[in-house]
This record gives C-alpha cells, sequence and structure tokens, in this order.
C-alpha cells in the first residue's frame, strides 16, 4: 500500500503540479522525504516572496500551483500574499505542515491550532483531514477548488505523522485520476438576449478585465469589439491584474478611473456598458458621484459569483469568460457604427534631471521585446507605464489587483520560470521592492534572468498623491531616504547597475539586462510625484 | 467636539503609547494626519518587521505598544508575527485602516472584507466598530484587552472616513481616563494549599518559566527556590520566550529537554514539579513515553486559563504568577532539604575552523556587558548560548516562543528603543536574519545601535537535525549557499564586519560593536550541525 505522501505525490503528477515553491520548517520534512526526481522545489527564505512566486507561476502557467509553508507562523507570514492570490484570482494549492497528531490537542509547540482557520477569509477552502488516510482526498479537493470558477487559492493543513501512513492504493489511484471540469458557459437565451441588447443599444463600450487574459478569451473580445465596433475601455487601473485588451488596438480608448464620480463622467453618453471579466468596479479612491451616466444601462459578464451579487449596478452574467464571449461574438451582428478615434501614440514627456517616471517607461518601451512580459508594481507610475507601453499581447502583464505589495518583485520570478521562453521585465518603485526583498536570492540560486527595473523617488509617492486627495497634511513615513536597492541587491549577488547618466545610459542597460541570461537589476533615480501618462 | 481622531490620540496618550510601528498605506493616512509632536512614528519597510518591532518593544517596556498596518495585505503580512506576539504574550494594540464606510458593502479596493476575522486566531480579540462615534472606545477596549492576562495582541479595524468624525468630548475623556487593573493572585486557600504540598514533597523541584520574568517576579521564584532548597530547571527552550530564573544562580539545573519521553526521564526521582508561568510543556519534537516520572505530581501556576486546561497532566493555579508567588514566598516555611550540586562553568569546546557556535558564544560571554540584552534567533545553537551566556538579570533574554522566525531581528530593535541605555545584542543565524531582513533599514534610519551577531552556517542547521530526529533522507531546501548578510547589511546601510580571522578577530569585532552607537552586523562563519552546549 503506498503512504499518503507517495499518493499525493502521484496526484501532484498527475496534475502537473511538479514545481512546489516553499519555505521547509521541521513540520514539512515528512512531506518533502525522499523527494522526487522529476520534481523542482524552488526555496524561497520567507514566505511573502514563496507565494508571490508561486502566485506569478500559476498565473502564468494556468495551471494549479503548489506552495508548501511551514505551520501557523509560516502561514502567518504568507497571509498578505494569499491576500493577493486571491485577488488575483490564482489556483494555488497552499499546504502547510502541523505538529504530529498526539500533540495537537496539547498544543505542543509549532500547532497550528484552528489551522483551517488561519488563512480564512483570504482563501477558498481550507481543512484539515480527520485522518492520515484523507489527506490525497482532501489535496485533491484542494487542486478542484482552487481551479473552479473563480480561481484562487484552497489551503491544506497536513499533520506531520500522516505523511507516512499508508492509504488504500486503489482509492489513491481513483483521487488521482479524477478531472473536474468547472469551465462553464452562460445559458444561450442569456446569450441572445445579450446579443440583441447590444445590438439594439446606439452608444455601447466595452469594459475589459483581467479575466479577458486569464481565461484565455483575448481574441474573442478582440473579435466582438471589431465585430459591433465597440470602443473598448480598460477596467480601473487598481484591480487591474491582467489585461483585457490589446492596449495598442485602434479601438482602446484607455484606462477607466478608479473612482465612482469619474468612471460615470467618462462613461457619459452611453447607453450600454458592457463589462467583461472585471468586478464593477475596483474604485479607489472615494469621490462621490452616480454609479452611472445619465440614460445607461450596464451588463457584466464574470465567472464570479461574488463579484456578480456585489455590484451595486447593472444586471450580470454568472460563467465563464471565454466561453460566453465565443457564443455572443457568434450570435451578434456585425455593427455599421463608427469608429472612435484611435488614442493619440504616448509621448515621452519633458526630459528632467532625475528622469520622469513617463519618460522611463518611454525608453522602456523602445527597449521592450515584443514576447516581453511585464510585472509591476511601481504604484505612482502605473499608469503611465501603461500608457507608454500599450501593451497588446495576451499573458504580457502582471499586477497585484488586490493592491498588496510584495506580489512584482516575487511574481516576476514564478512568471519568468513559468515563461522561460519570454523575457519578463518586473518594474518595481523602491518601496514596492522592500516587501518582498528576499525573493532576490531565489532568483541568484535558480538562475532566473528577470529584469528588475527600480524607480528611486525615496518616497512612498503614492502615498503623498493620496494624502493630497485626502487633505491629509503632517503625516509620518512617507519619506524613503537611503532605500539603496541596487546596493541590497548586489548583496544578494544580482548583478546590479545603477543609472545616473540619463537616458541613453538607460537604454544601454536595458537592452543589456534584458538580453542578459541571469537576474540583472537597475535602479534609475526618477522625479518624485505621481506620473499619470 | 473633539474628532475621533483627536480622541483616540488622547486614549494613547493617557496609556503612555506615544511610540507608533507602523507602515502606512492610504487607509491610514487619515489617522496619522497631524501627526502629534509627542509621538514617535517608527517606520518599517514590511509588516513582519514592524510588528516585531513593536513586539520587542511591548515587551522590553511592558507597556501596552501600538502598531498601525495597512488594512488587508498589510495585516496579512504581518500575520506570522501576530502569531509570535500571541505566543509571547506580548500586549499589543494592532490597528488596520479599512475602506470609507460608503464603499466596504461593493468591496472597493483595498476593502478589508471580514476585518475582525482576519488576525484570527492569533489575537485575543479582533473588532470594527460599527460607527465612527465608538472608535475611541473601541480603541480602549483593544488596550484593555492585549494588556489582561495573557497578555497578546488586540486588533481593531478603522474605516478611514471614521478618523474625522466628531465623537462626544466627555464620553471620550471618560473612555480616556479609565484604568483596567487586571493583575490578580491567587485564592489564599490554593496558596496555602500549594503551600503544605511543597513543604511535605520530599524531592520537589521548580521549573521557571517565560511568564517570571514577564510579571516581574523574577526576585520572588529566587527567593522561593532558596527559602525551599529547590532545584530549578528552565521549561524547554522552544517555549522560553523569557527566563524564569538567573542561570548563573547555584540551584539552576539547566533547561528542561522539549520532548515529552526526556521530560519525565529528567525529572525522575521528583514528587512534585511546580511549574511557573510556563505552559506544560512546550514541547517539540514528538518523543513519546509517561508525561510524568513514576510518582509525581505537578503543581503549575499561570495566568493563562487556555495554558492551564490544556496541559495533560497536574493541576494548576490560574493568577498573576508575580502575586502568587509573592504569596507562597510569605507562606511557606524555610526548608532544611539539601541544595543540588550546582552545574559545571561552561566550557569553550574545540577549537575548528570555522568555530563552532559553542566556541562563538563563548567568546561572546567573555564580551557581554552585564547589563546586557540577548534577543536570539539561531535555532541551531540556543541552547550553546544558552549555556555559555547563563544570563542571570531579568529582562536580558527574548526570544520567539511560537517557533516563528522572523522575530529575533525585528525584536532586537524594538527591544533596543525600549530600553536605550543597555546594550542589545542580537544573535541570529543566517536564514533567521531572512525572515525580516528590512528591519536593518529601521536600525539604520533610526539610529537603533543594535548589535547584530549572524552565525553563518550555509544551512538550515536546525532543519538537518530534525531530518534525523524524524528519519527523512533527500529532502530538498536545506542548504543555503551564498546568503551573504554582511553584503546584504551594508546595502542597507549597516556598518557590517566579516570575521574571518578567528578567535580574537571575534572578541575585538564584538567589542567594537557593543560599544557602538550606531546598529552594526558581525557576520561568522560557523561549522556546521547542531550545538547544544
Amino acid at each position: 500500500m503506498p503512504t499518503a505522501r507517495e499518493a499525493s505525490f502521484e496526484l501532484f503528477r498527475e496534475h502537473g503540479m511538479t514545481t512546489i515553491f516553499g519555505n521547509p520548517g521541521s513540520t514539512e520534512l515528512p512531506m518533502l522525504a525522499e523527494f522526487p526526481e522529476d520534481f523542482r522545489y524552488v526555496l524561497g527564505l520567507q514566505e511573502a516572496p514563496v507565494v508571490g512566486m508561486a502566485d506569478g507561476f500559476a498565473q502564468a502557467s494556468g495551471n494549479v500551483t503548489h506552495v508548501n509553508l511551514h505551520t501557523a507562523p509560516g502561514v502567518g507570514n504568507a497571509m498578505g500574499a494569499i491576500f493577493n492570490a486571491q485577488a488575483n484570482k490564482s489556483p494555488l494549492l497552499v499546504t502547510a505542515g502541523q505538529q504530529v497528531r498526539p500533540q495537537i490537542t496539547l498544543q505542543a509547540n509549532l500547532t497550528n491550532r484552528d489551522a483551517a482557520r488561519v488563512p480564512q477569509p483570504f482563501v477558498k477552502w481550507s481543512f484539515e483531514a480527520p485522518c492520515a488516510a484523507d489527506v490525497p482526498l482532501a489535496l485533491a479537493k484542494g487542486i478542484h477548488m482552487a481551479s473552479a470558477p473563480p480561481k484562487g487559492p484552497a489551503f491544506v493543513s497536513v499533520p506531520m505523522d500522516d505523511w507516512n501512513s499508508e492509504v488504500d492504493a486503489a482509492g489513491a489511484k481513483q483521487v488521482a485520476a479524477r478531472r473536474v471540469e468547472s469551465r462553464a458557459g452562460a445559458d444561450p437565451e442569456a446569450v441572445a438576449a445579450l446579443a440583441r441588447r447590444l445590438e439594439r443599444a446606439e452608444s455601447p463600450v466595452m469594459v475589459a478585465g483581467p479575466e479577458i487574459d486569464a481565461s484565455g478569451a483575448w481574441d474573442d473580445a478582440v473579435a466582438l469589439a471589431e465585430r459591433q465596433r465597440l470602443p473598448v475601455f480598460a477596467s480601473p487601473a487598481p484591480g487591474g491584474g491582467r489585461l483585457g485588451f490589446p492596449e495598442g488596438h485602434p479601438l482602446f480608448q484607455g484606462i477607466l478611473p478608479p473612482a465612482i464620480g469619474p468612471v460615470a463622467e467618462t462613461l457619459k453618453g452611453r447607453d450600454l456598458i458592457l463589462v467583461l471579466g472585471s468586478s464593477v468596479f475596483p474604485y479607489y479612491p472615494y469621490i462621490p458621484g452616480p454609479f452611472l451616466p445619465d440614460g445607461a444601462e450596464l451588463a457584466q459578464v464574470t465567472s464570479d459569483p461574488d463579484e456578480a451579487a456585489r455590484a451595486p449596478m447593472g444586471d450580470a452574467i454568472v460563467a465563464d469568460v471565454r466561453l460566453t464571449l465565443r457564443a455572443l461574438v457568434a450570435e451578434v451582428a456585425e455593427a455599421e457604427r463608427a469608429e472612435p478615434a484611435p488614442l493619440p501614440g504616448p509621448a515621452p514627456g519633458e526630459e528632467s534631471d532625475p528622469m520622469t517616471p513617463t519618460l522611463v517607461h518611454h525608453t522602456l518601451a523602445q527597449e521592450f521585446p515584443e514576447d516581453g512580459i511585464v510585472v509591476l508594481e511601481s504604484p505612482s507610475s502605473t499608469l503611465a507605464l501603461r500608457n507608454q507601453l500599450r501593451i497588446s499581447r495576451p499573458g504580457s502583464y502582471y499586477f497585484a489587483a488586490g493592491g498588496g505589495l510584495g506580489f512584482g518583485l516575487a511574481a516576476a520570478i514564478g512568471v519568468q520560470l513559468a515563461q522561460p521562453d519570454r523575457p519578463v521585465v518586473c518594474v518595481l518603485g523602491e518601496g514596492s521592492a522592500q516587501y518582498a526583498i528576499s525573493g532576490l536570492w531565489t532568483a541568484v540560486a535558480y538562475e532566473v534572468p528577470v529584469t528588475f527595473l527600480v524607480l528611486r523617488n525615496s518616497e512612498y509617492a503614492i502615498l503623498k498623491w493620496f494624502a493630497d486627495v485626502e487633505g491629509v497634511k503632517g503625516a509620518p513615513g512617507l519619506d524613503l531616504p537611503a532605500v539603496d536597492t541596487a546596493e541590497i541587491a548586489a548583496g544578494y549577488g544580482v548583478a546590479s547597475t545603477r543609472v545616473a547618466g540619463g537616458r541613453s545610459e538607460l537604454h544601454e542597460a536595458l537592452a543589456g539586462a534584458v538580453a542578459s541570461t541571469r537576474p540583472e537589476l537597475i535602479e534609475v533615480p526618477v522625479a518624485p510625484g505621481m506620473h499619470l501618462v
């Protein structure tokens, strides 16, 4: 009879989950014993970057990804990153070790008491099997839950004495062989009704959200927009964990502002707002106003029942975005509407010393390879990067949809491991880089050739901007003197460059780093403040 | 009428909580507005070190300490450190910002949905006031809960629009002025019964736990041991967040082993085991056996009802340890028992290249100032340090009782801020240092003169030892090549030294660092493996 460990690794193998991200502790050792040769263990030095890497890997591979943590304190350190993974709808199987069963009730050291409660409410499901025999089944349920819509992290706690227990061979085989297909398209009648509504609309508009890319509906979204001649906005940037539409496409009209009043203002004159694969809406900050412009209706397609239920306006269809979009494209007639004027191309903005983030991203756009991927965590220049790069290929942009810092640096490593043939550029603020800084060790140890571009403005610029918006004066902790990312990264063994000589030096540094086969970090001083274009 | 912010700062002021540890986000800005000049804000770059610093400050100051975090993702990043604070019984008021009330139901970006659920089960109490007017009362309850036995973290979430709401002036004044005195001694009859039991015992023994130091009962524990001529063991090291007895005292017999069978073996022949201020027991790993030696009884004094209730053997008195010990000393007769033989002095062990951790700690003991404080997180040399230093003053040793890494580096900074006149030496493994590495920035920015002594063995030595204990072979992730703490620390601006030349160089480096008025880091390569003496 196989042990629970053998049966579980067979389950992982069947699901293609042969890369495990982790930071081990004593309670995880029995799981890691005799680690199979066809598996890869990616070590991180703290749990926040470990989960961030797994999140990037899961999103960029499209596969449920296993991340293994150390009982209560390890899961604790990971909770911010698990929050991000939930917001990103990233399919993670999070496992953690636990004390041996005979020492849980008396709460010996490292007992994860109430283990299933710890990661709540940031996971879809959490569990500790009541007996060792059910460990493979619990893990299988975790995998199926993580990959069902809306995708997200599921958690299983495993007492360390369970791994060597024997389990029923036939049962384990059945559990490993099962497949759960959770992708389901909308009711054809609902699709037809939406098609008629769209055809009848005089001035409809599409809002493209992250689930378009995540569900593989990129081409379908383009087909629908072209067929119906829809102007397309991206959903507000704070919730835009991925792109939903090519931002260089002539129908693309920019990114919706992230606040109630301004959204309605931007969409003025529209009679139907079709929101695909986004919440309605990821607002922030609070600028009150009408939710919709006068005379407008809203229809949302999302695979997330919570996203549908909590929206304060409009109707929703809960179904897989790709299947539903494909059906909608097949159903809807070609429209005769006039096409909107395309956006003007991005301008480099003014020269200054130090450079503006706008100019940095303008320079990056020129060096950015066609098949490049951006992982972005530079809150005060998010919009500038989006505008300058106009990313137009699927699977090419990752961002923490929940707003938690620490995703970027770590996720870039996971994305690069999942997409070894595409150059990954990770754009960070120097403040953001600190939330998962030890991830740099993993990049070096596993030779992951990410280009880290760190914008150094010596402040939490986004917070100063928010303070202005909120009328806050005299708040401490908004300046960041002497955070020397290039030196710290060098300490981790990353090849680091500080660009002090302006644009041509940046061009050269970027070209070299993107072409390099090892991780490289470029720190560039930038002008302070928020940069929107 | 004062605003909720003004009333809350008056509350903090009344409780002496004028140092706030934090990492701010947009949702915290309204609280931080017009930050009063008599308050100090200590900025950390990630939430794990922020809470670790606050934990050290709270323990070393004895006062409830306020730590302010950024809504869901910030609390998430902090959860491992909050777990540690709970295990350490550290009185923390943890606050976090929250979306504005009008954007919580629709779950705008950065909404901490189920805010009160997030930090569970690692806090004593968590809450979000249902209306702005009750924010000061909610914070006051948090303060009183955190400081009631068993001390620990309490959590209050505050929607960002609450801070500028007006609150009733008279009510706020009453809330700020209230005092809750939670220290309560045991029933005198229970104390008298315990005294008789102790007097009657033929071979009693004391087990001294962390709550002795935390409750200020150091001298009382010594008085009791001397009066009754009790041999004294320290409670097992994994749960020993603080010391309970001077380890250079002639009655001190060493540290109990952290496993069921070996504890009973060590205490063989004893008829009464008096456990003061400790759980029974912080076991780890699992080595089964009888809980008590034949013929032994156990009596525990703890202020923690959970610690009393979950013990698998013996009786317990739930009451303040200092008051109860003081009453017990007054009640109990002087004993005539023979005193045990004192422990032999620590030996430096063998010379080797690189040095053993034993020799490093032997060297440290010689340079360690009389009023020095150790903050320890070097899992494979915990016992060697305890044995070599034999710390014998109260308030001189801090260790993560829960077993979560990341406490040490951060807590040392908080301890030093709370005890500016005592030299703090933080002893870390290079692996441990990575869980809160960005704390080094805070040490530099606030000129906190901690001496960081980092033992570099290029492995997770404790895990290799556990793997041996558990019979695990072939586990990945146990080696740590190229973690260059000295270089990384230099990147943060810490004056760093790598000791390569043996003992005399280490002497010199330690003497210089301890005398220095800025943070200094010494990295010393050490022999691999676990070191017990």
